[in-house]
């Protein structure tokens, strides 16, 4: 027996069982992991008896519940304007929080935007900005409150007061086999977006070979209990089901993808990458009460690229906190690898399918991501991806441009064997796959 | 991944996605787990995905092996004898050890039987033992060696040495909900008797109401199993499925059930008791190849109790391991509760059921047994049960004689609910219900 008067064994076995917990069983459960009064291994048992027998929704809206209670929970209503933030659930050349955040802020939105680093193939928000010069992920809740109420926006690392207990227990998801479940994913996500105090949340849930669902209909499921999560804590929230068959606009490595965002902030840059923007930018100032509905969202968004405020919003955002906002503007001004490697096609053809994964996989291969927590990130490595799917290609043309740190020809020989060059080639698939709204 | 080179994570997802893991596997994971190398919490995530998802026959044997491995295991070639031992999964009123392993040392089989304590409503052999004024149940390997040299029979606990890894995995089952499994139960048993040095064994599975199996197809289930895996691991093996729904003998409580094993011993006492002594004992010098067939070993352990070998042995045993052997030939000799409580027939007719295991939790309750495993046991409280299913009884004829040490008479009122009395009852059930050979 706890000291809440829960008996945990009862809980474990009451799902070994697959009898359901009373949302009041789960939260005690997982305050009392939470405080250390329940060991891990009785939470690893427990875990592995969620993931196989499952949670339904009353039972991942009270993890989730459970996870924030774990710490703080921000309150920025003071500040008297609406809260918003995008969560992705990760791919490849993902850089739409760099721009989408600075124009929610630009239509008077606040973004306390709580961000990841990359794992595995997918790059991470911080790693990213953290390829600008001086620029600080870690702020105290005063830094962080003071910079919201002044720039509107603010792109921090997670605390540690932030649902600790998130990170505990995905530590031992980690090690027990028990990671892929929609049912633990949605409370981790939901925890910290709530904790950081988002009043409307915008998801995107990616899919495709470069994205850890493959399947739509799984993104979907996703997508349908993270909305479903998020507004049973309390927040608005809407997703889109993306296509990840191919890497998101042209740049894929942390000081490239800044620069894609700049140029992006600028007016310029890839289409498929504004139009992304765009979309979880109408959702998110429609969910936040600043837009009569999407269409308004959507203009306002446009409105604040082409005027120059969210591009205002990012400078102001990466002087707060301690970057260097004068390199953006120059052409060298971000690190850069001293090598580049064109990558040609061997063939002519049009671009049947992308190994984005592979793609992922390469550039972190090359110093851009990490195999673990603890690797060393290098800003400066990455690719220029030149070719699409549907495109048509002569043999000899650019497919891709590698920038490393030294000739490379393994590296050039497997990234041209990420493209696939056929006669014909299906039709591009759409960028928004489902709007879950 | 361990130092063996084998990934525990990978082993957990494979029992979750109900792949088989290969012997060496398995054994390597006990291994690991009993050398500290693998965590609690990885341990307990496995146990639960095996809970739910299942061991095979080889997974189980492997299993054994490892708990096996994990201490030391004796070796009593030296001796020159054959080596046996009898293993009961526990009932009300079930004494036989005490009077088979002297039956068996009497025919020239050598027992290092190592026994549990009572737990729950079930008694254990040690705690009957030390009933016996200054018997001691812990012996030093080489005291053990001496004895069973010497006298042929050791009756002692289970030495921090024995199957280690079979300790810390009980203690994790036991708080993760990982408990009722037969491939969990069976390593637990035979590794340990095995360990012992046995190379033949009997076991004792009981099913009904005073049982912990309920079910005979359970029961032969883990009858089964249990006789499959001790062969697995070299040593003979064959069970009985034996019926609990009544206690066996008439004596329930620790002293209460030494005075009725001597009487056994010295040729009289209960016939069921006496019975299923003589079919263990078949089996056990069958299989010790000391006997030809069961008919024959039936036959010499049927002398040993006739002659008074088996008794001497007893006496022996009790004399080496510090036990007054004297006091077992005076009717006062054993400690003796202060209060007799007789428990009367409420009405005349046939005894149609008998709840067995409210038996046994009474004695437990006026403490002759255990709830938790540092609880003290009074070895004078027991009962003595009258009446038998089929019976007929008369209204004010006793059922039973409760000893306990104050006049109790909730107890009194408790121990005759236990008996269904009825106009008419059932055959009684035979005690063997199957031999598994």
């Amino acid at each position: 027996m706890s000291a809440d008067g829960f008996d945990v064994r009862e809980l474990i076995r009451a799902k070994r069982d697959r009898r359901a917990h009373a949302p009041d069983q789960i939260r005690a459960f997982v305050a009392g992991f939470a405080r250390g009064d329940v060991p891990d291994y009785q939470v690893s048992a427990w875990l592995m008896a969620a993931f196989l027998n499952g949670l339904d929704a009353a039972e991942t809206d009270a993890l989730t519940e459970g996870l924030l209670g774990s710490g703080r929970r921000f309150d920025w209503s003071a500040l008297g304007r609406p809260t918003a933030d995008k969560h992705s659930t990760g791919g490849v050349g993902d850089k739409v929080s760099l721009i989408l955040a600075p124009v929610a802020a630009a239509c008077g939105v606040l973004v306390p935007m709580v961000s990841g680093r990359g794992l595995g193939h997918t790059g991470g928000t911080l790693d990213k900005l953290e390829s600008i010069p001086g620029f600080r992920t870690r702020l105290s809740p005063e830094a962080i409150r003071a910079q919201l109420d002044r720039v509107g926006v603010v792109m921090v690392g997670q605390g540690p007061d932030l649902a600790p207990a998130d990170g505990k227990l995905y530590a031992l998801r980690d090690v027990t086999g028990t990671v892929e479940r929609d049912y633990f994913i949605v409370p981790s996500i939901v925890s910290k977006k709530i904790a950081e105090g988002a009043g409307a949340i915008a998801y995107d849930v990616k899919c495709g070979n470069g994205a850890f669902m493959k399947d739509p209909g799984a993104a979907r499921a996703l997508a349908l209990r993270l909305v479903a999560t998020t507004r049973a804590l309390g927040a608005k929230a809407a997703a889109l089901v993306t296509d990840m068959s191919q890497p998101l606009g042209e740049a894929v490595g942390n000081a490239l993808e800044v620069r894609e965002a700049v140029a992006l902030l600028r007016g310029g840059g890839p289409s498929d990458v504004r139009a992304l923007t765009l979309d979880l930018a109408a959702l998110m100032l429609r969910d936040a009460g600043v837009a009569a509905d999407v269409g308004a969202g959507r203009a306002a968004a446009e409105r604040a690229l082409a005027s120059g405020a969210a591009w205002e919003r990012f400078t102001a955002m990466v002087e707060a906190q301690g970057g260097d906002a004068k390199v953006l503007d120059r052409a060298d001004g971000l690190p850069s690898a001293p090598v580049r490697v064109t990558v040609a096609a061997p063939r002519s053809g049009a671009i049947a399918a992308i190994d984005t994964f592979a793609i992922g996989e390469r550039v972190v291969a090359i110093g851009g991501g990490r195999r673990a927590a603890a690797d060393a990130v290098d800003p400066r490595v990455g690719m220029i991806v030149r070719a699409r799917l549907g495109d048509t290609v002569r043999a000899g043309e650019p497919l891709a441009e590698l920038h490393t740190v030294r000739e490379d020809a393994e590296s050039a020989l497997r990234i041209a064997a990420c493209f696939t060059i056929a006669d014909t080639a299906p039709a591009a698939p759409a960028l928004v796959i489902e709007r879950i709204d």
